[in-house]
């Protein structure tokens, strides 16, 4: 378990304060339940990190697509952040939830005509601008709305991230953004230059997901810095903004190496600055957008054992009553996860089991070979690291309901997303 | 394309008489279209089977997972089809579309007790028996509501149908059902003639999806006949009812082989006819779950084209205003799927190009190498037959608002499913 989870006299997982067998009978199973406090620390972490390292030169963008809801929104508002959204939902979100618009960053490699007109007309601070095509249907909107729209340019930097190939990003060979080796990413940018209703402050990279190491990242850092003097070179033009994307790596099981997100950011840091003097340049205002680091530890999802089934020689299935609805990411990615037993944490690992869901789907299966403590129907299974990527992936598959979920905090519990009903599911039918 | 659809002078797609230009034009884009004829006939296949081979004496009930909503239901209920529901949510959406409650079967591999309890409580016609904890359960709360409920067992007949992993069910590594080799099926059955609010029927199998042999099938009755002949000899008791579940192949791309269902239920019939005589049983009454067969084939989704990028020696991405969040399959299986222009539908190949979502997702791919006739932003794309597992596992990846529903049929197109909004979106937010 986390360092920031405790067990308590009745052998409960306990999680911000709050008794996690004792929550899972209050709001029920399947049920997702966050930690509020480890969020905001995580928040903290990157927003120090610019204080530290940049001056407080700078904004942390939250990726919203690890984790979109209202409560999660103004969480993060409150501790400065700005935010990351990715389509016309989430920026709905955002701006329902009261984020200041001027922190809020459109992304997307295919935003509808639709999304950019709401983006620019609800006056959001920048537009990350993914193609050409793109950047005119943005001249033309904010033409039209009578205002110049601050953007930044995707780049593909070019670099391998060493990760999962679903999750890698900023190679050549990627639908997200411009080429720079190809010149493609120069001549948008001066493109843009002659745009009448288009600011181009800066650029942006992105260079994949769970990333473990601090090269790939001061590698993007070094040429982007680079290809910053060579646009200034070309143009007179000194382009001021810097956004470095997402993509530290999430330990889900002890397999995972933690890495100090602030140790990696001051190393990044330190190129930037080299570059700087190197290439006479201004220090850049820095944007990083973190998602899944700041949500994903401080999630956990509760599920209830039902039936389980011994495979002679093969496998143990328990079953529990979500699956791959709430939780598709093994299907989808192999993605690991650590299981404990809520209401008996403290006993000892005793098996390897594989825990499927509900669904009838051979393939929904919220993990294989996993280290579990004895296990009956009834008890309480909670699986670790769900907060990011976990509701923002769940379907209605088989028509089974999403789950609620809980923010705890200092020994309160409070409802931030109710559990779907049958009337939901069949709302939008005719 | 299929041979339900056609050409008209404007070279737009043509589908139960509607121009699939103007459809999406009228209804926006995502948009999935179903073609109710087709549903219909498909459904009437399986019928006359039923009426030719086995005298009527048996029943098809649409596996609702393939595509539930109210007028799916309505629709194959007008047909004289029973239905195959999974969950409380396929269950409820049946009953609120007017199914006959006793041509309901419920399935399900961990069936939670709430689940039970509604199936019991509204007099489903049979309950599909995964395993002894959830028969307990089944005899319990009959017994509170003073009903017997009817019963079948699901059985792993040990057949391996030569297929995908993820879709392949009937082996001994399956958590759905009772091995028949370990004795646990013959064990299950026996206490479940000891249970007084129990009544078993039969027992039904499922040897996994997108078959395209007779062998498995005609291997699985047969074995189910035997099972039922040892049960008879060992108790004294004739099961009635043999359920052989779904799994027809459907034709996704021209390098699946088209098979015809009635040559392959007149295959099997046969074989229960043999061993009925040679075991001295009565016929029993045959039930089948086609899902996708029913309705794969009879659904398009609609996409408008947006940037088009060519990554020079690597690809064409080709994006379009949907992606993994309406259609997760070619990410969780790598499903192959064809697709056309709608407006010009007559152009020809002339290209191979990736076809690409607009989610922040490296994998949000719809298909990759897809021959395609030359494309421009503003298109409009067809990706066929999508009538099966599109709309169910659909999601809301990235906040992106789930497509509305159009059947078309005679030249008359009518909303089934209205399309998501931003408020459907936050509506559980709290």
């Amino acid at each position: 378990m986390h360092d920031f989870m405790s067990v308590n006299n009745e052998r409960h997982l306990v999680m911000g304060g709050c008794d996690m067998a004792q929550v899972a009978q209050k709001y029920g199973t399947p049920l997702y339940v966050m930690d509020e406090n480890v969020i905001r620390a995580n928040c903290r972490v990157y927003k120090n990190a610019i204080d530290t390292c940049y001056s407080g030169n700078g904004l942390i963008l939250y990726a919203s697509k690890a984790l979109c809801n209202l409560e999660t929104v103004r969480i993060v508002a409150s501790e400065g952040l700005g935010i990351d959204v990715v389509s016309g939902g989430e920026l709905y979100t955002a701006l329902r939830a009261g984020m200041d618009v001027s922190k809020i960053c459109m992304h997307g490699n295919n935003k509808t005509r639709a999304e950019l007109e709401m983006a620019i007309s609800s006056g959001v601070g920048r537009i990350v601008v993914d193609n050409l095509f793109e950047l005119d249907q943005i001249d033309a909107i904010a033409a039209e709305h009578g205002v110049r729209q601050k953007v930044l340019f995707r780049i593909k930097p070019g670099i391998d991230a060493h990760t999962h190939n679903f999750v890698m990003t900023g190679q050549i060979d990627s639908r997200f953004g411009f080429a720079l080796e190809t010149g493609e990413a120069r001549a948008a940018i001066l493109r843009a230059f002659k745009c009448n209703s288009i600011c181009v402050a800066g650029v942006h990279c992105h260079i994949g997901s769970q990333i473990f190491e601090a090269d790939p990242f001061e590698e993007a850092a070094r040429v982007l810095m680079r290809f910053i003097a060579e646009i200034r070179d070309e143009s007179g033009v000194e382009l001021t903004e810097l956004n470095l994307g997402g993509g530290f790596g999430v330990v889900y099981t002890p397999e995972d190496d933690p890495i100090e997100f602030g140790d990696y950011i001051e190393a990044v840091s330190r190129i930037v600055k080299t570059a700087a003097v190197e290439h006479s340049l201004k220090m850049p205002f820095i944007m990083m957008e973190p998602g899944r680091s700041i949500v994903a530890e401080a999630g956990i999802t509760l599920y209830t054992v039902g039936a389980i089934k011994d495979i002679p020689e093969v496998r143990r299935y328990v079953t529990v009553d979500g699956g791959i609805g709430d939780n598709p990411r093994y299907i989808l990615y192999g993605s690991k996860y650590a299981a404990l037993i809520a209401n008996k944490a403290d006993a000892e690992v005793t098996q390897s089991v594989t825990i499927a869901g509900k669904c009838c789907e051979s393939g929904d299966l919220i993990g294989e070979n996993m280290p579990l403590a004895d296990v009956s129907i009834g008890d309480i299974l909670a699986l670790l690291t769900t907060g990011a990527y976990n509701y923002s992936m769940s379907s209605n598959y088989n028509r089974n309901l999403r789950p609620a979920m809980v923010m705890v905090k200092d020994g309160r519990d409070r409802l931030v997303m109710k559990r779907e009903t049958y009337e939901d599911i069949i709302r939008n039918d005719v």
